[in-house]
């Protein structure tokens, strides 16, 4: 028998002891062994939880309990869960997590403490979706070129309702909020950094890099409006926030941003809280991973399977892990400014004559070609210039953007969204 | 260093060899040791392919060859390779296979035979798409609820361009056919077979069904017409030939056919060749798995995901097969009349007084309740009636159309899709 502690016993905590006793039967035919919920910590040991499982307050009873044999990860934050991993490591414990936080700060740390251990976090990424087995057992052939993926749910169901209903950013905000799927602070949803903790995963799996997130690119949604929409319709894209990992010769770049996608692209197809992950091998092409990226019973579902894995297997036999990344070791990051896109610009120009002309020299001058334009009335005798380019250099669109966003005709700061 | 012996070196073959080659360094690093294919059977010996390795007409000589660790078996057919596959598999090798035919028929038995020893398959179901390492390892936590896909590539570019193009369905067969999508004998892909052999498949590694394809419910998409699509479209949905797994209660439905599906539903945004198969488990609910469903490389990207796991672990550890069922064995296979499902209908009648009157009687007898209709006038003072219903009983619904087919103002066999 293989005996489990929870350190963390909230939604996901208390689905994943829920759903080791409801589905016990298949669970213990698979794993070739019985897995039982020890003990749980929690931090209000007066609640009322509905497990018939021991619980405490105090980490140590876990840590030290030589009964337990796997341990699961579930408090959150970042620097509290790293002290408790690396203790429940070092006491020999197999580890199973759903922290992408912990992961986005720590993980090389964690695998070389973990070594021959086992250490999983399949629940990390895309909550159901068993995207981490996929691309490090289903996709082992191929060299990674890209991995595009819808990782924030919430960011998601906005940007479809957005479009779908032509409600303001603020009102699906507060509507999203009242639902639960936004927090009452939805910065770290809106604002890119949830897709980036799972971006940073993968793409250490697939190419070995070391980023944190202040390493990388991250935008949010907060700046889509109803304008944005428009054009992105009129011109067959669907407007989404995405985690990008693409590499180019030694290159990876990573980023996360509200992106303009073809319509017919299968990612842009994904609408509401789902989640969708495309991954591009140098041989078996696009394949794309689609389901539930949050909710506590799809996350503990991922966390259930690293358990079987591990009963099963006495530890983890992950083929591809942070120290072992798909591409060997001699890829960087691409910096920023560096990044090639199509680029789509709103800007918002005082309606009088001669503002066209100076705004595609400025255009030129910057070497930008242009390849739409709407233009919108606007209040105040004024306009909304929707503009895509073609192929830029991130470099060159953002030293244009300074420069017109001092023009005498502009109004504000001019908005960008990257085409992918 | 692990060695491997091909057994049918066409497109797929030839395309492992390839991979293998190319993509060396990644995979030595993936499977840490270097794998070669020493040695290759082909059944022309004349013919030029290109390859640096040990050609052979004869299958003993792989067979019998000691240094040789792991047989592809890429024949095609079903008792050739069964032979040469038990034979491998009692010469001590490890065998990877995508054929699914020969598992369609000869699954259990070679299970059974494999035992302890590697036997893998992840290229038999859905080309490049690692839906078998997620069936088994990603989704294990869960019962399974049902399998949905769109597992044959020739049928879906049909429907796509049928739907899209307006284009009659033996015009776009005539078509596939000179792109080299469908055979020249189309009866396996647009017959449902080929979907059915994958369905089997699956559906074993859920329930351990231990169905043959004479067993279950297999169509095709021969007789979907332009008249179908247009009420697809008015009504919101796609038509789709898809294999379908669900389980109800102690039953499993297993059944392949030509699908009426809500133009919501992901499944039915899967267009042109690619496949796709939805999966729902009781814990994580839908997810979902899309990409290229056949070809060279993308197959042999899933047959050497095999070759790198079996080479890792010097056997295959298959967490779920054929003999160990994700559902334990008390399931038994749904009998067809037993299937309950909504229905559209086609009726051509003679378009006169007391036509509906008496059809819908008919459909009143057989305690079949009409959802919507729509009516289509067509030549010779004919009509098409086009009707969906309520859910029924598939009994009852062969029932009524064989009544229909006898009314003397029912010019034709009424013609019949599921909608799921």
């Amino acid at each position: 028998m293989i005996k489990v502690g929870i350190i963390g016993v909230g939604t996901v905590g208390t689905s994943v002891a829920q759903i080791l006793k409801e589905n016990a039967d298949v669970i213990s035919a698979r794993a070739g062994v019985d897995i039982v919920v020890k003990s749980g910590v929690v931090k209000n040991l007066q609640k009322e939880r509905g497990l018939d499982i021991t619980l405490t307050d105090n980490v140590d009873d876990i840590i030290n309990d030589e009964e337990i044999d796997i341990v699961v990860e579930l408090m959150g934050g970042v620097e509290e869960p790293f002290e408790v991993v690396k203790r429940a490591l070092k006491a020999g414990k197999s580890v199973v997590t759903a922290n992408k936080a912990l992961l986005a700060y720590h993980r090389y740390e964690l695998q070389e403490i973990a070594k021959d251990k086992a250490f999983e976090f399949e629940a990390s990424v895309a909550g159901g979706i068993p995207i981490i087995t996929a691309l490090r057992d289903g996709l082992s052939a191929n060299h990674i070129e890209s991995i595009v993926g819808i990782m924030n749910g919430t960011c998601n169901y906005m940007m479809t309702k957005m479009t779908n209903e032509g409600v303001a950013y603020d009102d699906i905000l507060k509507e999203s909020q009242e639902l639960g799927y936004a927090e009452a602070d939805p910065t770290f949803d809106v604002g890119g950094y949830d897709a980036a903790h799972k971006l940073l995963i993968l793409a250490s799996i697939a190419y070995g890099i070391d980023a944190k997130p202040e390493d990388i690119l991250i935008e949010g949604i907060q700046n889509v409006t109803q304008d944005d929409i428009s054009f992105a319709k009129e011109f067959g894209y669907a407007i989404k926030l995405l985690g990008i990992a693409k590499k180019d010769k030694n290159e990876v770049e990573l980023r996360v941003h509200a992106c303009l996608i073809k319509q017919e692209e299968m990612i842009a197809k994904i609408d509401g809280v789902m989640n969708g992950i495309s991954v591009v091998g140098d041989k078996v092409g696009e394949t794309l991973y689609y389901g539930p990226g949050a909710g506590g019973d799809a996350t503990a579902s991922a966390v259930v399977a690293n358990i079987i894995d591990i009963a099963r297997s006495g530890k983890s036999t992950p083929m591809l892990g942070f120290n072992r990344p798909m591409e060997g070791s001699q890829l960087t990051l691409k910096p920023t400014e560096k990044i090639r896109s199509k680029y789509y610009l709103r800007i918002n120009v005082s309606d009088r004559a001669g503002v066209l002309a100076g705004l595609t020299k400025i255009f030129e001058q910057n070497d930008i070609s242009i390849e739409t334009m709407l233009q919108r009335p606007t209040e105040n005798a004024s306009a909304n210039l929707l503009i895509s380019t073609h192929t830029a250099l991130e470099k060159d669109i953002q030293n244009m953007m300074n420069e017109i966003e001092q023009l005498d005709f502009v109004n504000a700061k001019p908005a960008m969204i990257r085409i992918v």
